[in-house]
């Protein structure tokens, strides 16, 4: 309905498991008729960051992400990228990224986002961002977070899109990551009250959302009421 | 020497992947006369805490440490007790401790110490601290330290001494845990040029030994000498 109204449509996810073409495909058959094109995801953003920076990553990231990096030169890593690897977290493997990161001169950490946790059909798991603060600590590094709610992943979908900020809407469902990284970036943000959402978020002690709406469909509707 | 002289003498170890019997055993066969009474550990001192609390941990530790907590009640979990965990700091170890914290009303999560790493022959590892970080983030609680640098722990070594904590003398080789820990409690400390003693301590910023020593025998040498 937004794509048939002839308004732009960008997807920003954070979703690290796997790659975009997976992402779409599961999408599709929900029936979203969305392309990769329209998907701004952690992994394309890091690869864009680590070319223009000459860096080579060590990866821990999931075994259906490592697609995404297909192209980057990881030969003699001088930094390391961080995803949420699920079951490759292993005790061998964070030790590993650990040893690389603990031996570079200045040590860096990308991590596709910063998340705590969430939430799988067999219960909650912790998620990258909790890694994440087990590798700063152990090697006193303050990683660069690549992924929602970083400034410069939203202007990387709006750039996709074409549109300055304060022409495009977020809507999210979770408070921090989506409705304050895009109004940081000077975006107005709805909040669905569905998902992430908790009620205990309308009194969030930073962040406001410009509206609520109750589902997508609702931000669907208030949305193209405006046209 | 020093218990030959008649002054009093105890180990404070933040070792947590043995008990204090293994421990001591190993000391025996260098030749050092030292017994487990002789010996402040983090396990002992977790047991104290959680007997005087009435909490039931579930325990991620180390195989060779469940030995200490066998007189503690574990059923029931009401708090978390993380220790140098090893081969144990499992994925799936590690989201049963976070999903057990995450479910009670108020996360309790006790830290047999927060060292960043440490080295073994086969290289540098994560130490406990490291994914106390993890679970910190995660639950977003604040982990209670048992072990070095926590004043409790130098309190109750100095109760096993009996002795005020001005008639005692920290040796160590750590700058922070042994020689700040030690003196926050109101004790002299003096750090050993080995062992993990780095010539930039001597620079360090918060902290500063009463005396250097180049090894333990100088250490008992001077301490000898004052008598």
């Amino acid at each position: 309905r937004i794509k048939a109204s002839g308004l732009k449509l960008q997807l920003c996810t954070n979703e690290t498991q796997a790659t975009r073409e997976s992402f779409v495909r599961k999408l599709r058959a929900m029936g979203f008729d969305v392309s990769v094109a329209e998907v701004t995801a952690p992994a394309p953003a890091a690869c864009r960051l680590l070319k223009e920076r000459g860096l080579r990553p060590h990866l821990l990231v999931h075994d259906d992400l490592v697609a995404e990096f297909a192209e980057v030169d990881k030969t003699n890593p001088n930094c390391v990228v961080l995803g949420d690897a699920a079951e490759n977290f292993t005790y061998e493997n964070l030790n590993e990224a650990f040893r690389l990161l603990i031996g570079m001169e200045k040590p860096i950490l990308i991590s596709l986002g910063k998340g705590r946790y969430y939430k799988e059909t067999d219960g909650l798991k912790l998620d990258v961002g909790a890694y994440m603060k087990a590798l700063e600590y152990a090697c006193d590094v303050q990683a660069e977070v690549v992924g929602k709610p970083a400034k410069r992943f939203f202007e990387s979908a709006l750039a996709e899109l074409g549109v300055p900020p304060e022409q495009a809407i977020m809507i999210g469902d979770d408070i921090e990551n989506d409705v304050g990284g895009a109004q940081q970036c000077g975006m107005r943000a709805l909040q669905v009250r569905t998902g992430k959402y908790r009620p205990s978020d309308e009194n969030h002690p930073k962040v406001k959302p410009d509206a609520y709406v109750n589902n997508l469909a609702e931000a669907v509707d208030i949305i193209l009421q405006q046209l």
